[in-house]
């Protein structure tokens, strides 16, 4: 990791973290019990990579800091979008975790109900944010359509200027391949669809922010695409790889309950060479922006070297 | 009941379910539980009384039916709205109801997992449509806007033009109050918050649709606002007065329950009483529409005189 990417890092995560606060309803605002969930899950340690994500996508599109206010605000909504589904998924009619990032659940803290409830108000928190941006209306109807299509069922493909993946139809999949012997065409579905399709979205929503060209808005997809699964991609080895303590979460689930990944169809050092194939790709496709594109770019590689 | 009435019922539900059929992802599209989740509870027999007031009030502003297609297609995003949160609110969690209008409820029949992602999903695909609606963006901006505050926690009064109550926050105050003897002024905050906001914003919506003003928006939220709060008073007697067969669902549960209701606080004498009074402010709210405000006001009569 260059001392680049460690500064981006954390200034963005700074930048969102302010948003957050502002936007998040106070803890001592009635109904109190789901405004604690909502805050206890969002500052639970992410590590905000969507909000930087999109937050260097707009300032690469602008050459500027200038819509850094309202990048930051998108950044917020997108991390709402990521807390909600993380609650959702660690409930125990789904993935039933009691610990996350070291911490201990929503559901396990607040009880399954304000947990179900904190994730429903996340996600339309998230939607009330995107309303309020400081943008043209156009803009805002353009974020719109492109998260809602990232975070749905996957049904979006038929509509003018939409994903072809939903985070929602990737949690699905991904309940109804466990113990299934999963083909690598639907593991590549899953990761596209359940991590990848809120990573890309968070730039080309960086990107509409901006108001940025159709090329532009295609070059940032393909970008976010690929640097999206080679997050996924790593992120199954380190589970292999790493031990709990390194990886900060329980380490080997994957594993324990025979969930098809990418390095257990194609062994580790091909799971490695395709990421590194994938970032190639990543950086290819924001080539003409040539060096507002490098804090996007050690991003992306910064995703594929890390160690937790 | 007028024939009026009748009509206006059957031909806005009508309206309103050819947009569902469209907009609802097909139950042979993958993944195939969450989809045929989501039609399951869309298609259990609703009465569309939110995309009904919303096409209604998108006319009346209008002056005609030219904005029908999109007006179907706002009513169709509030009705998932509507059909979300009764998917979460029936989980085991939370109400924990096996059935509604006769039929077997989400997660009876596809498990709870499935059913918290489909409600999930139907927020998402609400927010989906809305991003597609055929209007000016102002107005698809200021749809977001609206609907996004009515189903929060409650905490957009502060932003402007928002709404005071959420529905979100509605559903966490009554979970907060059972067992709890409950004030009026509470009563009257949950009833505003968990039903009437929704019920508010869908007139709000469609006066939105139409590019209406800001004299014609304040209006219909007084409608929305007061004709909201008489139909669930209307409803906390039906509780009280009818039985079981006569509903089409479980009669008596709020006093069984020991839910603070309007007619337990006010008495059902009372309760009709307010109910009327309300139902004459909505109408007052709408004088300067003439004529054209005859179906709306049809609606809220029937809203206040139904017996089911």
């Amino acid at each position: 990791m260059t001392p680049d990417v460690q500064l981006l890092l954390k200034s963005g995560a700074a930048l969102t973290d302010q948003a957050l606060e502002r936007l998040l309803p106070s803890p001592d605002t009635s109904p109190h019990s789901i405004h604690r969930a909502m805050r206890h899950s969002t500052f639970a340690g992410g590590k905000r990579l969507r909000p930087i994500l999109s937050i260097e996508a707009t300032r690469m599109v602008l050459g500027s800091q200038k819509l850094d206010a309202a990048a930051a605000e998108l950044g917020a909504a997108l991390e709402m979008i990521h807390t909600y589904s993380l609650i959702h998924d660690d409930l125990p009619a789904l993935d039933n975790d009691d610990l996350r990032r070291g911490q201990p659940t929503c559901h396990v803290v607040f009880g399954e109900a304000t947990a179900i409830l904190a994730g429903d108000a996340l996600q339309t928190l998230a939607f009330q944010t995107i309303s309020r941006l400081s943008c043209p209306p156009a803009a805002t109807v353009a974020i719109l359509a492109a998260v809602s299509d990232a975070i749905s069922t996957g049904v979006g493909a038929d509509l003018p200027g939409s994903l072809p993946y939903g985070m929602i139809g990737g949690q699905v999949m991904d309940i109804e391949s466990e113990g299934v012997k999963a083909s690598a065409e639907l593991v590549e579905r899953i990761h596209r669809s359940k991590t990848g399709a809120l990573i890309t979205v968070s730039v080309v929503a960086g990107g509409h922010l901006a108001s940025a060209s159709e090329d532009t808005i295609t070059r940032l997809r393909t970008f976010g695409e690929k640097a999206g699964l080679a997050f996924q991609i790593v992120d199954d080895v380190l589970d292999m790889t790493q031990d709990s303590a390194q990886l900060g979460k329980t380490a080997g689930k994957d594993t324990a309950s025979d969930k098809a990944t990418w390095p257990s169809i194609f062994g580790i050092d091909q799971s490695l060479h395709d990421a590194n194939e994938l970032i190639a790709d990543a950086f290819a496709a924001l080539e003409p922006f040539g060096a507002a594109a490098a804090p996007l770019k050690s991003l992306a590689l910064y995703l594929t070297t890390r160690k937790n």
